[in-house]
């Protein structure tokens, strides 16, 4: 089995539902065994039962939800200082209200946590644009849910939006499938 | 006067639009004086001449366009030699078609030309969220004309998405003739 | 009076030791009165009250401290609802072990903390090349204090690579004196 | 064979010497095949004929060489428009002065390739710290080979911070070895 992990926090339930999303086209893949864990929740054995992580985070300022750095700093923090998520896979997906209309700071957040990773030395898989619902929920690093319109009013991700983020599970999870195990980096 | 030189390069005129807009508010602001020219077309002296720089781009594969990267190679670098746009102003705009209706790369378009003024020793301005026109053309680095839909099908930057444009130029104009031959950075 | 407020988070002390540094160059220009507050301390009031904000952190992971994320989102986070930061001036600094010899994600750090300052619309200031300091203590987000050497062997933050961070908190503090007050931005 | 194409833009010799180093890396991995070529040589059915693309640029004001983005612009531009790198490995190093003793910039530079890569929807390989060499010449995003001293005396790229480089081609190279050819992405 190839285990791919997914992290979030979330507010209102947006990222929530991302994650699930996102786990659903992981789920898909067969030999896939997928969990879904709220930041808070996620213990470094969790991290390195994993072939592959996928981080997903509310866009707060520009950046990552502070719970989930707090994930990062304390719980990957000392797997950086063990080597031990050298060579498994990385990617991430973001929700935010996109005032602005052009994602609002959905880019740098999901950079920081792609940036996490490669301290991490994990190979990043980031989100085509041939991936099914890109035009309405995708960006470069990963899929995002824009839950809010270009006057903040709420809407939430709406079902299009959330196609690329399926399908981002699930490509993860292929290219986890094909490293999980391999020693590929010297040390 | 204070002097502010808009620079951009262009492609299908979008990004050259959006920087005469960017002039007429810088214009609009009394006693600046205010200069637009093509990235490939300016000189050392018109930028050691200038209290603000405003760079346009159009986005590329998420970054800015090669030929505003030779003006920044090319006649910004000796001129960190030379230590001699400390304490000038600089800011950013963008444009791009925002396929994946997230920006497409103009954060990190802009990102990376502002990384390049302060690298340059000069004050940043961003774009507040207050800014008239924000909502549709609007981000935290700068405004951002989209010029094409969900589907990549073109539209222009359209009007709405200009207005947040004309303040940026008149926001940065005011700040630079507020900052403008003070010295203020301890050498 | 113009206020400088300075938020740190530290592990170690090495962060403390440069927000104090920070803080001594933003006292020692006439007529700044500067205060200095760990990252979780920090009110909205605190805030609100300053002309300037300069926050540094440790470097975990290629990011800011997640004390300080918490910081962003729960203290400025409000304050970016109600617009009550735009056009105050905001500046970084960091520390880190610079494992790798290059700073080990201190640019990112500090460009994800300027990321917060434009979305709440603040003006920015870097670490221009001409600060005495900057060959051992500088980069352009701002100065980085490093605490290690190349095989991670803690050093501490050295007194040559804290003469940046002295002359960042006077230049941001001159910065602020001129801006303080002053209605720049179109609303 | 599994094609590995290194693509670099060099001033003084530093980067390309970089490259010939990622180069005897990549080549030292059996059953790989490697081509260097300058920036400005590179044509389409180059970069469609690899498995792997390293590109590698000088740090020029924190950020690549014009002449590697005029690649990135001309000639991976219309590749995305083809979708004709979606699943192979990018991955990238850098070469720069390293005044203030940080890395000036090479985080960044690394970092707006990895973007273009990712826009490409290109599967990203990082240097681990495990990579013999990295203590010296390591960056999260790649090796990093620092050619000068604190006071921007010029060393060129010493033995020792070349190791890392040597390793990185050798990474992903194996990383390539293992995905090329695989249909990994929902289109």
């Amino acid at each position: 089995m190839t285990k791919v992990l997914i992290v979030y926090a979330t507010d209102y339930g947006n990222t929530q539902k991302m994650a699930e999303v996102v786990a659903s086209g992981a789920t898909s893949v067969p030999g896939i065994e997928v969990e879904v864990k709220f930041a808070e929740d996620v213990t470094e054995d969790d991290v390195i039962a994993s072939d592959a992580v996928i981080v997903g985070s509310p866009v707060h300022m520009g950046s990552p939800d502070w719970r989930v750095k707090k994930f990062i700093d304390q719980v990957c923090g000392p797997l950086w200082i063990k080597d031990s998520l050298i060579g498994k896979v990385g990617a991430v997906f973001a929700t935010g209200g996109g005032y602005g209309n052009t994602g609002g700071g959905a880019e740098l957040t999901m950079l920081a946590l792609l940036n996490n990773f490669a301290e991490l030395g994990m190979v990043m898989v980031p989100l085509p644009k041939i991936t099914p619902g890109y035009p309405l929920g995708g960006l470069q690093w990963g899929p995002y849910g824009r839950s809010a319109g270009e006057h903040m009013e709420q809407t939430g991700v709406t079902e299009p939006r959330l196609e690329a983020a399926k399908h981002h599970g699930a490509n993860v999870a292929r290219v986890a499938a094909v490293l999980a195990g391999k020693e590929l980096f010297a040390k």
